[in-house]
């Protein structure tokens, strides 16, 4: 099942697809929703982002490639994360499918994709085990968790290397029905095919950091967690869109725009 | 003005305070409220955390005189930050005004407060000039940026060590009438008064903060910004009552509690 918000006209609804038809409904998926008997047709609609989260999670540092093929882009020695520490990002950055990543006039030149898995929450959970874990899933979308590199290493916090207004398009929908085991990422820049990798081969998996931090912070529902990222990225320039597709889950795309250009 | 959220038998309420009756009204204080006609006494209700920001800012280390007393504590040289680069915390963390802090089992002796105060956002902004940036401020209350100083050093993120479930109390109330020129910060366990300080006596101030930010991001109403804290604490334990004071704001007085004992 897919579930989106939509707006049309200016005003906003959530609902699900079936077929090409959205159907409204009068509250979110994990809620005592009805249905509003107001349908559009998906092309009609303008597709927003699937979730505003209350809390904003992510892995950061999550799959064993990237970490390496970062570390040595830096000339410094790799560090694996030991512990499944989950970490945030911001609510003020989220842009939805087909919106424009907008990059500060100052940023420099190593604007960089990070295509990632998210995993909303459906439920409020606290202390839940390994095995229980993924009881607490909803669905599944994607992110891309755009990254200026130069200030990801001067500042002290990631306010404007990760957090910028527009750094994380997410979307386009959050799907139910999702099996990782087969899945693969995929991200074109201009069409191009820029990397290919198996969406499930992370350092710590979706029931381990749901698990670990479910210890000391309570999961509520529409929570996401952003699980990471694998490999590098080309420099971003004014102009270029940028496609993630994960199997099952659809493709977000983004189109950047440098200001002062 | 001091703005509240509070709760009778269950059912939230938002309203203001005029000498001891609550006033309800239909919406946040930045939005079109109007009276519900619904009053209550100060003395029959619960006080709820007085707003749930969309993004949750942190200053951090923002006075010189914790950040020398935290690195000595740690056998570290003092940094001083060179620029105002804001942080966060996360939501999930959030307490009341007389709620208890929950101290996890498996956390260390060093719990330490952190008496700060919080900026609310009354505006949508962005590019806003030092200048200007105060016209942002909807008010201010007090927030306890409440730390576990192992997990602190040991791990990768803040998720357990600042963003343990009740870890952020905040409130009591928005107080949009405040003067920081001469307010001073104090600090009480069980009744003692542990420290004082300037609360003006930041290494960069509310305007400086904000504008520079929000050359980044948009700031929304209901964002709060937590401007860093002065001192050290002592190691507070099972049973404590921390009650924190800025001049004009009130205070906020919590008890702690840790589990297993």
């Amino acid at each position: 099942m897919k579930w989106l918000r939509y707006s049309v006209d200016g005003e906003t609804f959530q609902g699900y697809l079936a077929q090409k038809t959205l159907h409204a409904v009068s509250a979110p998926p994990w809620g005592d929703w009805k249905e509003l008997g107001i349908e559009h047709a998906m092309n009609e609609v303008k597709i927003e982002v699937p979730v505003i989260p209350p809390t904003f999670y992510a892995a950061g540092l999550n799959y064993v490639k990237h970490i390496i093929e970062v570390a040595e882009s830096r000339g410094e020695k790799p560090v694996i994360p030991a512990a499944a520490d989950i970490g945030y990002r911001a609510v003020n950055a989220l842009i939805a499918d087909q919106e424009d990543v907008i990059i500060p006039a100052d940023a420099g030149e190593k604007i960089h994709y990070e295509a990632e898995l998210v995993v909303v929450i459906g439920k409020k959970i606290k202390n839940v085990s390994e095995q229980d874990a993924l009881s607490a899933v909803l669905g599944y979308t994607i992110g891309n968790d755009v990254s200026e590199r130069d200030w990801q290493k001067t500042d002290r916090t990631f306010f404007r290397s990760k957090n910028s207004d527009t750094f994380k398009p997410m979307g386009p929908w959050i799907e139910t029905n999702f099996d990782i085991g087969q899945a693969k990422t995929r991200v074109k820049v201009n069409g191009n095919q820029t990397i290919e990798f198996d969406t499930k081969a992370m350092l710590f998996d979706i029931s381990t950091f749901i698990s670990r931090s479910s210890k000391y912070v309570t999961f509520c529902p529409g929570d996401v967690i952003w699980m990471g990222t694998d490999g590098t990225s080309p420099n971003i320039r004014d102009g270029d869109k940028v496609e993630i597709e994960i199997t099952g889950l659809g493709t977000l795309t983004n189109t950047f725009r440098r200001l002062g250009n």
